[in-house]
């Protein structure tokens, strides 16, 4: 297999992909509007959230994307979900689509749609139109304005998600460029999940979706932080082909290169925001084994990370697998305890803590160094099966509650304020 | 239908009952050990745990209970769970009932048995096999002796959970007791609820089982305190018939007002255990009607109290309808949004906060002083049908993580320590 090299930058690292990131008066200072755009339009794959209820930029995309497999941009505003908001909300998705279209002479189902904030407010939509208008304008292809767009998508995340990675394609260099933001409890009614991918790879539509579905199984759907899937979660990859490496039009080795490298940059996207959840002071990641399925393998995997019990105990520093075992028996998959065996690795250490269903001897001193670590990994073997899954998450603090218990009124009057007083920057 | 008088006392209080608790060494100081005898063969009905590992007194009573439906005795420990102990626990959890059937002149398949506490920790089977001996000739029918069995099976419960009820069968006086322990994170790998009653009606053992099954769906299955269903939950129902009254053998008038009384018994129970969850400040009840179905009503409910994030937001004193949203749209049920109305109801207040899909306008103070009492109640409307299900939570405090967070290392070792130290007092 070829090189992959790690670069620095983000969305704008691929050829042909401009973006910017701007300040419109949506929240106090921080940047709140993103604009992506690919100088020829791009094939795009897109997953969106599974919840029952969809945030209505999500259906707006839905409907942008039934009707082609090619876009041109991606407009994003944090501080408000748009999710919620009825017939009227609808109205804004679209609204935010037409005002990017003209801005950049699209059409607007060139342009795709996300929102991320408090759910059930309608959008002070003027002040977002006004905010396109004023974005637009600083689309750069620079390094620079990837990190502004993967600053304005933040929420409370602690630190921006960004990753660029090079490699070779039948010896043409091709680009991968990715931002997220993180999930959390963030400001009341905010849990979302965004991923936007970059590539300046030649692709056939139909691949693409392949490769996004195919990678986001073991990535972004292996993530847990509070356990609730927000109404606005999307992941979208587009991919311009302004490489103009031979275009993979089956899934050859190039294409299987490619879902390697997706696969790369998403499972650290997603170990970002895993670690970068609310309140986390340590990122955990578990690894389940030998289930009768790699679905049963994925199940046991999430339930362990996102079980409340499990959270606490490592934050607490404390080796109770006995929590462990619970979640697992909640997974809703048949396991035999008999064949199980648990391992705990952190700062160094590998501490086993269950030998086939039986207790194993534990050394508290050792437990609580290997729990000191700022990464926790426990390995849960559950029989022979070649059948491996992992999921990341990160612990639940008195931070985690902390910053869910000062915040909405104040939060709400003050941005409230700011759209009437400031309007657009 | 008849009068339903609360009265004073627990599991004492039905004819032919007798209980005891008492400290035997398991624990610092608390009484650990508690017995329930009925002095006559006893019909039994009993729901356990769906967690796929269960704990070995699990085992050990649905052994029992697939060769009879009588039984006359149940021998309850707590400190520890008993459960992920393999071979050696099962061997435990029939020497427990081997001892007290030794005790009280019983054969050991006719005594159920229940261990709460910290999972994976093989019992100190010498200090409780000593400890029912030392039990035993406590057994008295007191109303005393109820509440130290009742106080014996508590781990971190903050209060003692026992009721008592009478009512008239055909113009007999009839008696129904009960008592449960909370669930919450507890001392680390602590979250079972259990649950024991006792009633001296006469009713046919394939009655009193539909009659349990039928008010579990809807009592103890619809709490949640972090989310785990524990691998030790069971709830039993022992029926002596010394009450006397014509045997109950139909589902006639007589059989649904004793279902009646189930209900509102295990109804308090499940709101109690609700209520005292690890840390909480306030009680959470969850109705939702209108849904395609009871189970989805169920779903529903059920998925919105035990949101992490609706319980912080509870606990921050934030109307964020937002997050009760997003929890109904994980619930693997059908919503149409536009047809969704929230309200919230606490101190008297009643507060709209969605009518049919459209946010409500909400007056933040009003909002906050609904959410100021110790009781919060969210009504929720999905549609027209009939169908309408009530679960119970509580919120999601500091407390909760500091309970969680300064733990087991000093208990472990104070317990170990006390269990070579003391043994049976």
């Amino acid at each position: 297999m070829n090189a992959i090299h790690v670069i620095e930058g983000g969305i704008t690292a691929p050829k042909g992909f401009a973006a910017a990131g701007a300040h419109v008066g949506l929240r106090r200072k921080r940047k709140d509007l993103a604009l992506i755009v690919s100088e020829k339009s791009a094939a795009c794959a897109a997953v969106f959230t599974t919840n029952a209820i969809k945030g209505a930029p999500i259906l707006w995309n839905k409907e942008v994307l039934s009707g082609t497999d090619h876009v041109r941009a991606i407009v994003v505003n944090s501080a408000y979900a748009n999710s919620g908001t009825g017939q009227p909300g609808l109205a804004h998705a679209k609204q935010m689509a037409q005002t990017t279209a003209g801005c950049l002479g699209l059409s607007p189902d060139e342009v795709l749609v996300a929102s991320t904030g408090i759910i059930g407010i309608h959008l002070p939509i003027d002040v977002i139109t006004a905010g396109i208008a004023h974005t637009a304008p600083l689309l750069d292809n620079t390094m620079e304005s990837g990190t502004y767009a993967a600053e304005a998508i933040t929420t409370t995340d602690t630190f921006i998600k960004q990753m660029a990675v090079e490699f070779e394609v039948n010896g043409t260099k091709v680009t991968v460029g990715a931002m997220a933001k993180g999930s959390g409890m963030v400001h009341p009614n905010m849990a979302t999940t965004l991923g936007f991918l970059t590539t300046d790879l030649a692709i056939a539509p139909e691949l693409l979706k392949t490769a996004l579905s195919s990678v986001i199984v073991d990535t972004f759907n292996m993530i847990s932080v509070d356990g609730d899937t927000s109404t606005n979660d999307m992941v979208v990859l587009l991919a311009n082909g302004l490489a103009n490496n031979p275009l993979i039009e089956s899934e050859d080795d190039e294409y299987e290169l490619f879902v390697h490298v997706l696969q790369m940059v998403l499972t650290q996207l997603a170990k970002s925001v895993a670690r970068d959840g609310e309140g986390a002071s340590k990122l955990i990641e578990v690894i389940v084994s030998g289930t009768e399925s790699m679905d049963d393998a994925r199940k046991c995997a999430r339930a362990v990370v996102a079980s409340t019990l499990v959270k606490a105990a490592v934050f607490a520093e404390d080796a109770n697998w006995g929590r462990i075992v619970a979640a697992l028996g909640n997974a809703g998959v048949a396991i035999e305890y008999d064949k199980l065996s648990i391992s705990m690795f952190g700062n160094g250490l590998h501490v086993p803590l269950l030998l086939d269903g039986m207790p194993y001897w534990m050394d508290e001193s050792i437990c609580r160094s290997a729990l000191q670590s700022n990464e926790v990994r426990f390995v849960i073997c559950a029989g022979e099966s070649q059948h491996q899954a992992t999921a990341w998450g990160c612990d639940l603090t008195y931070d985690y509650i902390k910053k869910n218990g000062n915040y909405r009124a104040g939060q709400l009057t003050a941005k409230v304020g700011l759209v009437k007083e400031e309007g657009v920057a």
